[in-house]
């Protein structure tokens, strides 16, 4: 009782699906080394995630940071048990991505008719007629389909979102008979209690669909709306490492919630969320030398709960009573 | 629903204390001006807090940053129905807060040994008997008394602290008639599960005490903690403007919760907080001119979840499907 753990979360099972190297890495203005990739991939292989997220096989020139998708894919080292997925954009990039052999293609587009034609460059009914003929050219191969419904939670073009859109896209893409759905709160304006009904609303009507939440940490609450989501029943998670990802429309602002701060609170909190925290702290601290600056994560600052501190020297001078609260 | 405001939140009036004056500059190395000082306050008595932690009655020695505690209380002009606290940390540090006509004096020593000895340089029971002459001190003079008690989530030196060490705090201050207490997550080691436990039980004995917690977001948990102690009934919460405030054993990780981010959330989720946020956000943006350094505050860079955002341009030559989840 002393360390408050509730009895009913005990050994919960969640799946964590690592974005990183995905949502992360496309957001950063210097190339990372295919090798460099390879190496970091590796490691987060044996931090025990469910799924990886590992590049995106979209035009080289759009997406530059992660013009060396296959040879990611053919160099990384396959850990029986994780799910290896990409993005996917069309069905150009399917058949890319099913030259490599991976396990799931995600595929991407907006809720917001606005944020689709920004990001994508093409109305939402473009988008859908583009997505399903990559879902028909994947299906059938074995190979899983996920859907990320970008905006699920807000636009920040539009505003607000209403949820009959969300549960009409779900509709359209279970009819397609993708496996699972992403709701990506995108640019981080979700906020706990929205977190709450929409999860439950979306479980209710899907419930054979993998249903997967992805939060950005843009107005501190991705965190609360993980407890949220998990207060209606949600175990899938997508989480980025170090805080990796971002915001065109927050320049400073965090990005995606931070892999490892979710599974210190998570595991602290009594869930197995199958990651071990240790390994990786141990290689998001690897991510400033990799990128060439800070990262958003707190924990790797501040360190776990309980990596205690030393009791300082009361030196000769030293300010009494300083009354920190 | 299309927002998704759980019925049951509607309007559920909550009182927040507003500690950046104090546990905010306390932290900071550079002097802030007195005028400049009372200029915030004065804002901030605008803003509609239930109360504000002004600045604290310590040693000028121990916190140089606040020796202008008198001409601060003397200069500030006062708005019916604030209530305008003070930290005193012992009989002297009473009666120059009494003689500044405080609402009430805000008492602090830890609940556990080691970070009592190092923040205070006593023993827990030397900080007992001193805060009981306190007590005594206040008690008859219509100023309330509140006693805020540190590291009552985890020590950063000891580590786990019993919740049996926080009630038996609680109920020794009980007795000698304060009329609050807060329960201070100092160093940002508290975790939902934990904070629901530890809410609950607090309530439960104390029922006829004020209680309010007090979180930093060290690790990042402090909005998720805030959702698990209003889920545990608390209502009353401290909160400093941008995220000041901080912990010395974790050098550049976040501080105190932010006002501003609190604010946010909780007035989307259906909260009433009696805070203007739009007035909060203003004061916030005045603090890096203040301070001279950045805010941990993510929604001052980042806006309200509705300060939409034009549709950009779609230059020529402009990256297509860059596709951000």
């Amino acid at each position: 009782m002393s360390t408050g753990t509730k009895e009913h979360f005990k050994g919960k099972v969640l799946y964590l699906n690592e974005v990183a190297t995905r949502d992360g890495f496309q957001n950063e203005a210097a190339f990372i080394d295919t090798d460099e990739k390879i190496v970091l991939i590796d490691r987060l292989s044996a931090c025990g995630y469910a799924k990886i997220e590992v590049t995106s096989f979209t035009s080289p020139k759009a997406i530059p940071a992660l013009r060396d998708a296959e040879a990611v894919m053919h160099g990384i080292k396959r850990v029986p048990g994780v799910v290896y997925t990409v993005l996917v954009p069309n069905v150009r990039g399917a058949e890319r991505a099913l030259s490599c052999n991976v396990n799931e293609v995600n595929l991407v587009m907006s809720v917001s008719e606005t944020h689709n034609r920004t990001n994508l460059r093409m109305t939402r009914e473009q988008s859908f007629a583009q997505l399903r003929d990559v879902i028909d050219a994947v299906r059938g191969t074995g190979v899983a389909i996920n859907v990320s419904l970008s905006t699920a939670m807000g636009c920040p073009m539009e505003g607000d979102v209403p949820v009959e859109d969300v549960l009409g896209w779900m509709q359209r893409f279970a009819e397609l008979g993708v496996q699972g759905v992403t709701l990506c709160d995108t640019t981080g304006m979700a906020h706990p209690a929205q977190v709450r009904a929409l999860c439950e609303s979306a479980a209710q009507a899907f419930g054979a669909l993998e249903l997967t939440l992805h939060f950005h940490n843009t107005r501190g609450m991705a965190l609360a709306n993980t407890l949220a989501a998990l207060d209606a029943g949600i175990v899938r998670f997508d989480a980025s490492l170090g805080g990796l990802g971002g915001c065109p429309y927050a320049p400073g602002a965090s990005g995606n919630v931070c892999t490892e701060e979710l599974v210190h609170m998570l595991e602290l909190d009594g869930y197995d969320t199958g990651v071990n925290l240790a390994a990786v702290l141990d290689a998001a601290a690897l991510l400033p030398g990799l990128i060439g600056h800070d990262v958003p994560s707190q924990i790797l600052k501040a360190g776990r709960r309980l990596d205690l501190h030393p009791v300082p020297e009361l030196a000769q001078g030293m300010p009494v009573q300083r009354a920190f609260s």
